[in-house]
């Protein structure tokens, strides 16, 4: 194996440490670490949540529990994300480094903050450690999406989660049930919620279906604190029935309601409360305000094998967009009897 | 491998062979067969068009050719659908199997005729052959599904085919091109097209693309007629601009022109010209009608991973249907950068 490829072989196991703090870190990003010496791995770790070690100082901690502290010299740290060079809540990564006397440091990702991008980088090489970066950049980056969104531009990374008939209705016949898509495809959409910090819905669908929006995957019930549920209305919180479950359960004090507020402003609201990411439920109008907004970073979209015909469509009706939004990172999978596709929004700079 | 595997193994062969013919044997169905002995196989053949000698006279033909016919004493022949025992266009395949000493006949589907159903197997069995009915029994009936849906309905077997985007709808903004889908994604269009005797838009589509309607694939130049190109329309053939391609081109004696006849009866009329089989290459409006009327079979619809508002829709604008159409042997994949839902029917008795 050539070093890149070596190299690129521990980061894809940073990388799989990483995702499993994937919506239980924010409004820290998701950091995935490995510590490496003789082609063995030694340890690993990821951040799970602010406040909580950071990736390195997990694995570091994994390492000294299970072989003692002595090994880490001269050993190679993978990180997903240039380590952090500041005191915050916990201590620089980069002092846990260079204390434990780590001989060389390999990372994907360049901090998205401005302020501290490549701060780390060059303390560390000024310390006589070898730095490799970029290692698996793309893949990083995907990680670090919803954090470098929202230090970036001040907004969440948004996903909109729709269940369609394949005729792009969302509802069915009367004499039918309310279901679309299969129970497989239900606990996806369980997944995706434990994925992010809030869930945003229309107080029509609240109206409709008296939604829990709860997390009831093994993960969320175990790791993460109940998402957001945010309600956008243009009646306020008095017009939905107060007697339903988003204003009566065990997180009734994470239910958040905006009456008439721009989209945007919604986001921007919410991403100052520390959301990296949220998650659109809502039906077809709101949908269509959001995706012509150009609000939309993801769109996770579950067909249903059924034909509907109605007047109900995921994406609302009106005229064309300006211009089409591209999906890239194009994903289709089957579910059940269902289909997923899945896509990432080109901006137009791209 | 036990004996029914082992005649699965052969099937599945005869099968290979079988859609090699689909979408050139009309009024004929597309039949495979494989003649084994002592574990070899010794030939196979497929119905290649009318008038042309049928699957198992292709197959014994072949086996003459490569060994002579001696071998054949004793063998087994596999063949996708039950031989014919009536001497038609060309001579009963029973007598060529009886005639050649063939020891067994193993076939998958019943004579959907129920004038001929079970006719060969009473016939060859009383000669002392052997008789294995049933093999496969349910691929084999797939690919006989547009013969059998014409022999037994008078209908050909209906296949919708649209291209839309993510959200459901099928034009783009008008500063776009007119393509939703990838090029990879029509070309499979072109595959469809070789499957099926003919091909249907309306009016609006014809007015709007100047469309060719040929066959492109190697497969469609080379073996296949061109299948009817037919419009439906309100306003007659005065309507439609006489210079375009359906009505110049080296096919013009293929377009047909109906105007406002019902749809089951366009499909009744067609099947009585022999089609076994139509493509539905129209807009939403026509599509949506079709589908109500539950005259469709089988759907191929490709998602291009775009999202484009508009008011043009692959199923049209309407209510919600009576019911919702479900679809069974639901397939999805990715062709380029979009994806292809496809299934068939199903019909509210099963």
């Amino acid at each position: 194996m050539s070093p890149s490829n070596y190299d690129e072989k521990w980061m894809l196991r940073a990388l799989e440490e990483g995702w499993k703090g994937i919506g239980l870190t924010s409004p820290n990003p998701a950091v995935g670490a490995v510590v490496v010496k003789d082609e063995m791995e030694l340890g690993s770790g990821y951040h799970h949540r602010t406040g909580l070690p950071h990736a390195e100082r997990e694995a570091i901690a994994d390492v000294v529990a299970k072989h003692g502290a002595e090994v880490l010299h001269g050993a190679t740290i993978y990180v997903t994300l240039e380590p952090c060079s500041t005191v915050g809540r916990t201590p620089a990564c980069t002092s846990g480094i260079l204390e434990n006397k780590i001989r060389r440091v390999v990372y994907g990702a360049v901090d998205p903050n401005p302020k501290h991008a490549g701060a780390a980088d060059t303390l560390l090489r000024g310390q006589g450690i070898e730095v490799t970066a970029g290692v698996l950049r793309e893949e990083c980056e995907k990680l670090l999406r919803p954090f470098a969104k929202r230090i970036t531009s001040g907004l969440p990374w948004v996903i909109a989660k729709t269940a369609m008939s394949l005729d792009g209705r969302i509802t069915r016949p009367p004499s039918e049930g309310q279901w679309l898509t299969s129970p497989e495809s239900r606990e996806v959409v369980h997944q995706l919620r434990a994925q992010v910090d809030a869930i945003i819905v229309g107080g029509k669908t609240v109206r409709r279906d008296n939604p829990r929006l709860t997390l009831r995957s093994e993960k969320g019930a175990a790791e993460k604190e109940q998402p957001w549920r945010v309600v956008l209305t243009h009646t306020g919180r008095e017009s939905l029935p107060q007697d339903f479950h988003l204003f009566t359960d065990e997180f009734k004090n994470r239910t958040l309601i905006y009456q008439d507020k721009p989209l945007a402003e919604v986001l921007r609201d919410l991403a100052e409360k520390g959301c990296n990411s949220v998650l659109l439920e809502c039906g077809g109008r709101l949908m269509r305000q959001f995706a012509e907004a150009e609000l939309i970073d993801e769109y996770q979209l579950f067909y249903a094998p059924i034909i509907t015909g109605g007047e109900d469509f995921g994406f609302g009706l009106g005229d064309h967009f300006k211009s089409s939004l591209t999906l890239k990172e194009v994903h289709s999978r089957s579910i059940g009897q269902d289909t997923l596709i899945s896509g990432v929004v080109v901006r137009s700079e791209e």
